[in-house]
């Protein structure tokens, strides 16, 4: 009988070539469909949640994929943790209905950029956040970050390459919050186009250095134009965080 | 005319092979050398306060080294800082008298080794702990950690390579935290012995799997035989903290 296995995934990105499966070079899907694969003595094929740039992190990645085995989830969980590299962790393992598919289903995530403001980045902090030279405005930052909430054509912040007819997306969350010389950006949306929240965070850095005001916000997403909106922000300080499902699912 | 500069220094060990110069292979005195060297335009040679083993992390090292730059410290700190790999930080740096020697005029060292007695430990904290299966028992590690404090003789905790005549060293902290799912022993003496720490963890390990009594460690230490303690413990749960000198110096 087919059983449809969910994976709560944790990775560090750093030294992976994102998400998605690319010929030759290592990704944390490839990574984990070669683990789970030779584990269970068939091919897996992960569909992914979230499709995480080369760099970025994760903290709630979520998957599914089909199989026969008859694993429990609980050997699978520890199994798999014993086999793969330190860098990439199976949090949790679920059996769900044939119909959950983990992109599909996700009605939005959430995602977190980490900035630092301070003198000198500690080397433990450095995978993990992005140093802005130079003192930012904060209290600029979060009414810059403010304006990003609510149903808007996201164009101006999404890759250029980017093919998706509808960019409209729905911001729920967009706050900025101080921890001591580190400053966290936090973004929940029902979608993310590519590069939208690292060009949100470009976007924002400008803000928190002066050269942007907040209320320019409307403006850069009015355009409609790549062009309108700040640099796309290192991949480094991004970890997706939550991965959202109906209750049940 | 010549200066004596102090650096404090952090690091992240995990893809050295330690502290000290070793031809061929990287080492943070190696890095911290070549990248001063350049940069002054002269031989740097450092006097490190502790040569911390393979793989061990450092949140304050301290070094020092003669110098006839009359760079500014704050020219050096930044320029340092921007030709340095992101696993090496110089977080300070000052002039001191002639006469400071970095290892000579260390009163004390603080370490923390950080275990994990948890179910899955995430990708971000492993190259900085140890997990441990089956869980601890914290409170009679704590009453081992106890028996450490005083002065001992510490030949049972040091390699068994170790060619230092007088073993006796003073430990005036030794105590357990747990935080959540983490353990931190923390350890504070006038000095160490090469792996003393490690092999005081390794020790502490065997007290919390329950395979050995926090009584057992007088035995321990008056065994002066490295066949009676536990096992020398990872360095990647290992970081030299802080090193202690007369204050004024």
């Amino acid at each position: 009988m087919m059983r449809n296995l969910r994976l709560l995934i944790a990775y560090v990105g750093t030294r992976f070539a994102g998400w998605q499966v690319q010929p030759g070079r290592p990704t944390i899907q490839g990574t984990l469909e070669e683990t789970l694969g030779r584990m269970l003595q068939e091919t897996v094929r992960l569909a992914g949640a979230g499709r995480t740039d080369a760099g970025v992190h994760a903290r709630g990645q979520v998957a599914n994929f089909p199989t026969t085995s008859r694993i429990p989830a609980d050997g699978l969980l520890r199994g798999a943790n014993a086999r793969l590299p330190e860098d990439v962790r199976i949090l949790a393992v679920d059996e769900v209905d044939a119909s959950f598919h983990a992109r599909a289903d996700a009605l939005g995530k959430e995602y977190r950029y980490r900035l630092f403001g301070g003198g000198v980045l500690s080397p433990f902090d450095a995978p993990f956040a992005v140093a802005v030279r130079g003192g930012l405005e904060v209290d600029e930052m979060r009414r810059a970050a403010e304006r990003f909430i609510g149903t808007h054509d996201f164009t101006s912040f999404s890759a250029s390459s980017c093919r998706i007819a509808d960019r409209r997306r729905t911001v729920t969350r967009s706050d900025i919050e101080a921890h001591g010389e580190f400053i966290e950006y936090r973004v929940r949306a029902d979608g993310f186009l590519q590069h939208m929240v690292r060009n949100m965070a470009g976007t924002l850095i400008d803000v928190g250095r002066g050269r942007l005001r907040a209320a320019a916000i409307a403006g850069i997403l009015e355009a409609r134009d790549r062009r309108a909106a700040g640099l796309c922000a290192p991949p480094q300080g991004l970890v997706l965080e939550t991965v959202f499902y109906e209750e049940g699912a």
